[in-house]
């Protein structure tokens, strides 16, 4: 492999956004099972994404996929919220605590390769969220620049010729098989970085015998090790 | 003033293009007078920008305009170069030099604001400079991501909006006085710094006393002091 740019999704694969996201809500709304609540949350983010993907809706941001699906559930659920508490639960996804070896794991990639944040989250979201959790990327890059949604192509294409280089010199990491699919078909090389706890502590996330992908992973730090960095 | 987000010019306002350039110029075309064909260089630079801001032709790369330039030059100067040592001489504009207030200054800034790099150079070589040099941005921005130049207005909403603050929320800061002409017709704020070693020692660059700005600053910790960091 000739890596020249290692590409990081970024929710569940770099920051922890189901503990994150469920700290948000047990403060905000506290008569709800937050961790039932980040998950069910969560549970609406590929099928929104994916009616901009189909284009059956116009390009909409994150925030905004993030706030009708709020909506949605805490109807569902009979929940009562104003309109500053709902604005302050989407913004709970622009601040999210980072895995353990996110950091150490980056810094030793970054002194061999080009790191970028490559997620769904808007360029805005990923600024905030990447600067929050000091993470130590070269750059950020976002669907948004792309104006549509991993697994699309279009998002791996357009993070491979904004940083000059083939689709085959750049690596994605993520701890999710349909992201590392979509990668793959788009030409990219592809890591799997296990998250047991993605999903929280009652729902299994995606298992390494049932990804496929040029490396396997339990961590930024194991990554950095096979990616031959100091 | 409502500032979110610094937005800083690059080539000249961060960077010292000057020496960068004329060290490379140096060592791959000994016989040249290394300064004076930086500077030839960098005169065709405006120009060539201006005939894709006119549509003129279509966008490209600013290493597409910096070779087409110099292949320009060296036919007017009838020196030999070859292929390989144009390539070189093109990525000479990746690696430069920050001024020496420049990482500190952006430090401090970068405590308080967001900080980005807002630079007609392309998005890779923004990634490739700002790595280079170390040089503490949250986040990358370019000209490319508009498919037009600074002054364009474009340029200046893409960021603002890609950052999802009003134009009036981020503070441009340059040493030239066009890229702030541009950002204040475009809505922004704007901070002049002045940089009297820009283009060499014997050309005079922008002063402060022509220059319409916000803010007057003689290097980015006078800036940060400005700017209340701490």
């Amino acid at each position: 492999m000739d890596i020249r740019v290692v590409a990081f999704d970024i929710f569940g694969t770099t920051v922890d956004w189901y503990s994150g996201v469920a700290d948000q809500v047990a403060q905000l709304l506290p008569d709800v099972d937050a961790g039932d609540f980040a998950q069910r949350w969560r549970d609406r983010y590929i099928p929104s994404m994916n009616r901009v993907r189909g284009r059956e809706r116009d390009w909409a941001y994150l925030d905004t996929l993030h706030r009708e699906s709020l909506d949605d559930l805490l109807r569902e659920l009979d929940v009562e919220a104003d309109d500053d508490t709902r604005d302050r639960l989407v913004r709970a996804w622009h601040k999210l605590p980072a895995w353990p070896d996110s950091v150490s794991g980056l810094a030793r990639i970054r002194v061999r390769y080009t790191t970028a944040a490559l997620s769904n989250g808007g360029f805005a979201l990923l600024t905030r969220l990447v600067k929050g959790a000091a993470l130590p990327f070269d750059c950020i890059l976002s669907a948004e620049l792309a104006r549509t949604y991993k697994p699309d192509a279009a998002v791996y294409h357009t993070a491979a010729a904004l940083l000059d280089v083939a689709p085959e010199q750049v690596l994605m990491v993520a701890a999710h098989e349909w992201d590392l699919d979509g990668a793959r078909a788009a030409g990219l090389r592809t890591a799997f970085v296990s998250r047991p706890r993605e999903k929280g502590p009652d729902r299994a996330a995606d298992r390494p015998e049932d990804v496929e992908a040029d490396l396997h992973t339990n961590s930024f730090l194991d990554l950095a090790t096979q990616l031959d960095t100091p």
